[in-house]
């Protein structure tokens, strides 16, 4: 156990006050800005987030905002998702990639107006490489990091709560929809979305004064729910097959490999970077990609540095997410595996740093219909 | 006391094990990498770090290398510094810019080759900026992340420990020149430079298999100089003035605001982007500036978020970094300051988290000559 050492650096966010009142035990860094990740334990929190509510401080989900005459064109140049079919008060999962097809994040990307984009990203600094691009490409938009910090009510009770703050019209956003909403009489965004698999919501809070009051209207509507605070949960997301960009993907990896093609339009996203790159992968699909484990044995550590999964002697894949799963009581796991062994109830080994252990590979996550 | 939850996102470096092994109590993230903060105690660390000589894990300081016809172009689009004097061998501390002039990074640029140099960076996602920039200009460069991480050997015994493992000849090493060097059959880079005012060397290990035999040819070389295992050590590095991206300045901030006009030629750097935008600013002068601050009382919290700097009740700047120093039976701060107070010897009160504090203005750091 190491300490985490606090510095300007380590962005606070409009909610650390509260986050820390509350007892935070540990804290991730994230887009230059802290992450709680522990409150009473991550068990606890975990049996508390799959029968209740909690509100996250996902501040750190930063936004990159893209406004101008080519915002359109730029947002397109950053995905190989076709962004033609995207209305006004939609989020689009969208995976991007450099000129190689790497990936560099995987945002949600909000399109707030026809010239006026919201991308709620991933770790990594793709305001860089939106206003590198924008730049080298002399484009007519503004690229910035608004005021803007997303805090997240995720559950089975996070409707009722959402509803009793910001009105039982809410109940209507369907799923990867938002609509504007008023808080302390400044427009927001809510939309209906979240880092797990128990439903909620995002409020895109664009105030930092008003971060601490938004913060204690939820705790004060939602005593009776037992809300609590919460952070994205090692377990629920693992189990959930949520894939986290730094730890399941990274540069190296393109979105096919990530079991994101779905995602993809590769063939018909003229003008993506990345896009000559990805249109023999996204043809014949690639030869290792994301896939669910169940990991035998006892509990594992933390998965710092990728475990080898082997077959035969032979490395055939890595490990990159466990946790141990009261709900399924086995360890769970997320890794990329090459496809001769990644069929559903393959057999393989992994090189935990506790030794070798058996593992099953599953093609769905554990929270799949 | 929060503590940090790992994960592969927070990468482990080539000498984590070593660090690990050796008691490392506390950690920061830097480029989404892990960065030793404490051993012993940030006071022990310090007076041990002015007698003696540590090894420092700042693979941190990743390196973005470009490479080709059009490297040195680019890296000139990068910084306000003029870049025709540097020759191969040469380090140059490089203050980089946004099209606004705002700073993005304030790396070292080592010149390998007239066609390939390796951009030493502080914690920001450079890579992504000079992708984009390069992709949007259809350069013909190759941008990338090598695998090479810094071992820093730092104090007043570094000279005698690095000899003893590469040879007296690295004595001839000037400041702020490299040479390669050869360690477990690979060629490395050794640079004289590093992030304290104690002298030592940067050893760029080109191998990450051939980390832990490294640190370890160095601790076995230098038992009898009583080297420990450090890093950058926040005292030390106030009191030596030395700047920290993140914490000192931001994106919102212009060098010359920075304190880094000595290390801008905005006039004759033709063809840095942002150029246009710093002009006014080079000539005029800012109207605020990085200062030194020596402030009243007991000893202070870390620095978390900026402190407002006050005079007769108005905000005239703020603190970003601060820490007591036993050297000088003070604490020390650095901050940015507006032109009517940052005369050396200023009365300035801050308004830190234990209430308002009296503190001076210094125009240079406490160890300068």
């Amino acid at each position: 156990m190491h300490i985490l050492s606090h510095s300007r650096r380590l962005r606070t966010t409009p909610f650390t006050a509260r986050v820390e009142a509350a007892g935070v035990k540990a804290y991730t860094t994230y887009n230059h800005m802290l992450l709680p990740t522990v409150f009473r334990s991550v068990e606890e929190d975990y049996h508390h987030l799959k029968s209740a509510v909690q509100v996250w401080d996902v501040a750190c989900e930063r936004q990159v905002e893209v406004r101008g005459p080519d915002a359109a064109r730029l947002v397109q140049m950053l995905t190989p998702r076709d962004l033609r079919p995207m209305v006004i008060g939609r989020c689009f999962y969208t995976p991007m990639v450099d000129e190689t097809g790497g990936m560099l994040n995987d945002p949600v990307t909000l399109k707030l107006a026809e010239d006026r984009y919201w991308i709620s990203i991933a770790d990594s600094d793709l305001l860089f490489w939106i206003k590198g691009l924008a730049y080298g490409r002399v484009l007519e938009v503004d690229v910035t990091e608004p005021d803007v910090s997303p805090l997240a009510v995720q559950g089975p009770k996070a409707e009722d709560l959402v509803a009793r703050v910001f009105g039982e019209d809410i109940r209507d956003i369907r799923f990867f929809r938002f609509r504007e909403v008023t808080f302390g009489g400044q427009t927001m965004v809510l939309a209906r979305s979240g880092y797990s698999r128990q439903g909620g919501f995002e409020i895109y809070c664009t105030s930092t004064a008003l971060g601490p009051a938004l913060w204690d209207a939820l705790f004060e509507a939602g005593a009776d729910l037992d809300v609590r605070p919460g952070c994205p949960n090692l377990i629920e997301r693992i189990e959930g097959g949520l894939l986290s960009y730094g730890n399941d993907m990274t540069r190296e990896n393109t979105p096919h490999e990530s079991g994101l093609g779905q995602f993809c339009d590769t063939i018909t996203a003229i003008g993506c970077c990345g896009r000559d790159a990805l249109l023999r992968v996204a043809q014949e699909g690639p030869i290792r990609q994301i896939r669910y484990f169940s990991i035998d044995g006892t509990a594992l550590p933390p998965c710092r540095t990728p475990w080898p999964i082997t077959a035969g002697g032979r490395q055939i894949g890595q490990i990159t997410s466990a946790a141990w799963s009261p709900g399924f009581a086995t360890n769970v796991a997320i890794g990329m595996v090459r496809l001769s062994h990644w069929d559903e109830g393959t057999s393989v080994t992994i090189e935990t740093p506790t030794g070798h252990r058996e593992a099953l590979v599953h093609e769905k996550h554990f929270l799949a219909a």
